[in-house]
């Protein structure tokens, strides 16, 4: 599974602190930790607290940018702050996210071919978050095409099928498993999957627990990528197990070991 | 989904000692504590030790009838046996198993059928366990076949797609997952699908972590019941978590407490 890391978010308190702060250390902890625990990538998100969330952006990407170099998932709902992430870590990034509606997708996907970079398409569309898994499908549907026509190659294209919280919506994630299932017959070569996994467990009760079974179901059905906490030792656990079961991690006595050190 | 506590079986050292030494109290307290952790019916096996597995198969029943009226799943490679257990439980009761090899299964469905009862058949025929999906589908559909022309309801059969170990045969997971998700789509009624879960660990290191995460990925495909060690909590919390996130069981800030008291 490529691993995203979630902890870099000005939503968790010390990381909006140490926006606020200019605290860099903070922020290269997290990054060298995450890394040490087998992110593959990071996720960049400046939270609601920035006043200049461009100039947070920056300064984000460039403080994690003297201790890893692995692509940086650039996570805002404004183009700007993304486009200024882009030019700060020169393209190695991941934009996270365009939507399927029309207007997101004519500024994203090109900024995508522009930096030559990997793009998270979430599907929801002018109508919101479609309810059953057929939804989802058709906004994926749209996500595919617009990547063709921008002259993006699909694989390019991560598709997340935006879980809800179950606590609220329980006729949901089977819905988001179904679709995980389905996504990547959509084109050739195929889009991958991801999920913003701790969505699921907002609000409930033992969130960890829910966490890690969720991404193990969703593991088993097919998904390829997860922003997700790597120092929850437990879920990379259970999600390392699941990779060796799906016989995409060679099994060993050490096969837990062996994994973070790959 | 339908649990099957595994644990009252000679093989486990305490259950083979109490067969020989006609320990009631032993096997009564695996009834009860399995039946208090949610077991919805509990697998007999005599285990290799027993001189008269005739006699101890019917001692066990009669034993476990002492305290508890759930279903038994007689668990035998013997006819005799599975005849004797299912005379002493006078037919509340599970045949586990048959094969798909002609023999067993001429033996072994009229008996389901004179005693209206549901019977595991394992995807294995005279060529042994297929090493592939489609073979354990080829298997699945004598089965089924096999059921209808006996008369049995084609939703009293529950396949089992036969789980080998992890640790010596890695691409074997994977294809149980796939056999798993293909079977309900055999008959209607569907026949129902069971693991005997525990296989998938034998012989490997971190066997409960190895055990939840195959049980969580194969409810996630589709999977009806297994045969568990109920008493193994963590395993029991993942399953609930999964069965709570399909929606087949209610969410509430409770919903561990609440599936074991349901």
């Amino acid at each position: 599974m490529y691993i995203i890391g979630e902890r870099i978010n000005g939503m968790f308190r010390d990381v909006g602190a140490a926006i606020q702060a200019q605290d860099e250390s903070v922020i290269t902890d997290l990054a060298q930790r995450q890394v040490a625990e087998a992110a593959n990538a990071l996720d960049v998100n400046v939270g609601p607290v920035a006043e200049d969330a461009v100039a947070a952006m920056v300064w984000l990407v460039e403080t994690i940018r003297k201790v890893t170099d692995v692509p940086l998932c650039l996570d805002s709902t404004k183009v700007d702050v993304i486009r200024a992430g882009l030019e700060a870590c020169e393209g190695n990034a991941i934009i996270n996210s365009t939507t399927g509606e029309a207007e997101k997708m004519a500024q994203l996907f090109p900024l995508a071919v522009e930096f030559n970079c990997e793009i998270i398409g979430l599907t929801i569309d002018e109508n919101g978050v479609p309810a059953k898994a057929e939804g989802r499908m058709e906004v994926a549907l749209k996500l595919v095409a617009t990547a063709m026509e921008s002259g993006l190659p699909t694989d390019k294209l991560y598709v997340d099928a935006v879980i809800l919280p179950v606590s609220a919506l329980q006729d949901n994630p089977p819905e988001v498993l179904k679709a995980i299932s389905q996504i990547k017959m959509l084109a050739d070569p195929p889009p991958k999957t991801v999920i913003g996994l701790s969505n699921v467990s907002q609000n409930a009760a033992f969130r960890e627990l829910i966490n890690r079974t969720y991404l193990v179901m969703a593991l088993g059905v097919g998904l390829d990528a997860a922003i997700v906490d790597p120092l929850d030792t437990e879920l990379m656990d259970a999600m390392i197990a699941a990779e060796m079961l799906l016989n995409h991690a060679v099994y060993s006595k050490d096969f837990l070991k062996a994994y973070r050190k790959s």
